[in-house]
């Protein structure tokens, strides 16, 4: 039998299995059955392997696709998943199967989990990150908050994702000053933290202001694959290699908003980013200011960091609306190998450093 | 006073200005505002300007975002409008304005309206388009579909969005010989039929492909804005300067399928998308395998083609299991300035190329 992928998807319908069949239709060949050619029909048609009615909820539906569809090339693996279906009410992915060689051929995380903590200097403690904002500021501004959080201990800061090639503090003024903040940081406490521009360019630009970033003393990037496209990640990973890539939520919330429609948190914050090549994602956790449950949270992590064929781990990366004292109840609940968030708390007091030692402190008891 | 970007709206929230002041600062600074340096607060933060309760309706709220904040770029207008607010139920954005600078400062369509028609040689009347599908046939199949479809007097032959890389009919193989079909279809007819390969290859590939198809007699390609960015729309213009850059809808869905979330299909499939650079955008248009409203689909059509500073009007190309026989309803309610896309209805009855003749003839009628 010729290998397949096999996705899972919660079906809305008064009939799932007829749905079912007309997605199976619509994923891979979009034409009624009786109009393809035989050798279509044998070759590239998915098929719907089982219908699980589940009273009170929406059935649970096994598709099978021919793997040969996803041509071995991640944003064709997204159009079958749900390309088009995602235009439609009812239905939800919520998990895939996916065959070793084809997975082998995405791009994966290129330093996971085990090579961003050695770049970071932590072996096996939780890591812990901030976003540089409020966009507006100077470049002065930036690089002084960066200088506070990175000597009080943070391993990962973080532009925020809003933070583009602005008037105030424009990408190649600010990215070498901000960098060189962190690098004197680091000198003057023993530190290593990581400095992560975000960018945000289209295409050509998008490679040159990673390269950019790679020659001016940064550390890795933010990516958004909602705005810049899943295949942004991996491009990242090319133009800078050794630097960490760190994938932001922004503009992908449509995928998650409905609970019967698009695809689980899991399946898309972490299995599907995985696979395109992130190292650290970054989603909402419960209890900031958005809407995932503590379980849609937990299965994140799980799915970033689980077996999956010879893919490293990926770093799930909590945030929104993350404070202090919540650190350890988060970090209970998430483990070590997990990048904690945590923004505009860090900022209150005006303390910027002695509030990053005591996340850390929070963190280390 | 300084430019700014205003974006309506709805929010569905039980005290919608105080939600619409949370919209306002997630969307710009992102970080509590006691807690933003006094020139961040004068610079860059976003202000609620109305908020206008609709009994029955969700509150429709503007908000003015510093123009200044989009750094003219598409990418961080996009993370403005609706970044980190895609994540969080109860706010849909339905309009847009933009300062003109910035609107020049976007791609925008190269043809647009009159491009196209100039290229398939038709001044004013409707377009016809259809897509070479299933996957899974080999080129000869593709080829010869292909031929027969533009023989017919089709203008425009887009690929099926998943017929990509795969091993049936590999990208490099097929591209030329689908060409050259429909080279010899318009030297036999005397029709100018256009053809576009679907371009799905990551980041770089992308590029290749689109210059491959330039070189290799095809006449634009069908992008993925969902899957391969906003920006790619732009990418594929600059690649393949005079193609026709044709949007597909694939994976975009997660925006409209909530009425209480994401984007007005008005604002994507038709401001946005011609923002981004699209000739042609498809849509799903009401009545057929998807779920927008006719009401919906005339807004897209309007929002493709009215007045936008000095942006060239967009085609809007409804489809999605539209028919030969609602094509005069459809031409009526549309206007000419269409692209109909009608797929699997032209092959039934195993003759294509009479198939394409009829619907040639009613939409002439």
């Amino acid at each position: 039998m010729s290998e397949v992928i096999t996705a899972v998807y919660e079906i809305t319908a008064d009939d799932p299995a007829a749905r079912a069949a007309l997605v199976a239709v619509e994923q891979s060949h979009e034409l009624p059955t009786e109009l393809a050619p035989d050798n279509a029909v044998r070759d590239s048609l998915a098929r719907v392997r089982t219908v699980e009615a589940r009273p009170g909820r929406p059935a649970l539906v096994t598709v099978d696709y021919p793997a040969d569809l996803a041509g071995a090339e991640l944003g064709q693996l997204l159009v079958l998943l749900l390309g088009n279906v995602s235009l439609q009410d009812g239905v939800r992915l919520v998990d895939l199967e996916l065959p070793a060689d084809l997975a082998a051929a995405l791009p994966g995380p290129r330093l996971g989990v085990a090579g961003v903590r050695a770049l970071v200097g932590e072996p096996e403690r939780a890591l812990l990150a901030t976003a540089l904002k409020p966009v507006g500021m100077t470049i002065e501004q930036f690089a002084a908050l960066a200088y506070d959080l990175a000597a009080g201990g943070l391993h990962v800061l973080k532009e925020d994702q809003g933070v583009a090639d602005q008037r105030w503090a424009p990408f190649a003024e600010r990215v070498p000053r901000i960098a060189e903040a962190v690098r004197r940081a680091n000198e003057d406490t023993g530190g290593r933290g990581v400095y992560l521009p975000a960018v945000n360019g289209a295409a050509a630009r998008f490679d040159e202001q990673v390269r950019f970033a790679r020659d001016h003393g940064a550390h890795g990037v933010l990516v958004m694959p909602g705005i810049a496209g899943f295949a942004a990640l991996a491009r990242a990973a090319e133009c800078f290699p050794g630097g960490v890539v760190l994938a932001h939520p922004s503009f992908l919330g449509g995928f998650t908003a409905s609970a019967s429609h698009g695809i689980a948190p899991d399946v898309l914050f972490g299995t599907l980013l995985r696979l395109a090549g992130a190292d650290v994602s970054v989603f909402p956790s419960w209890g900031g200011r958005f809407s995932l449950s503590r379980d849609q949270c937990l299965a994140i992590a799980e799915a970033a960091r689980r077996p999956l064929h010879a893919l490293p781990p990926m770093l799930p990366a909590p945030g929104g609306g993350m404070s202090i004292d919540r650190a350890p109840e988060l970090l209970a609940a998430y483990g070590p190998d997990t990048v904690f968030l945590i923004g505009a708390d860090l900022q209150r007091g005006g303390n910027p450093r002695r509030a990053a030692e005591r996340l850390l402190a929070v963190t280390r008891g």
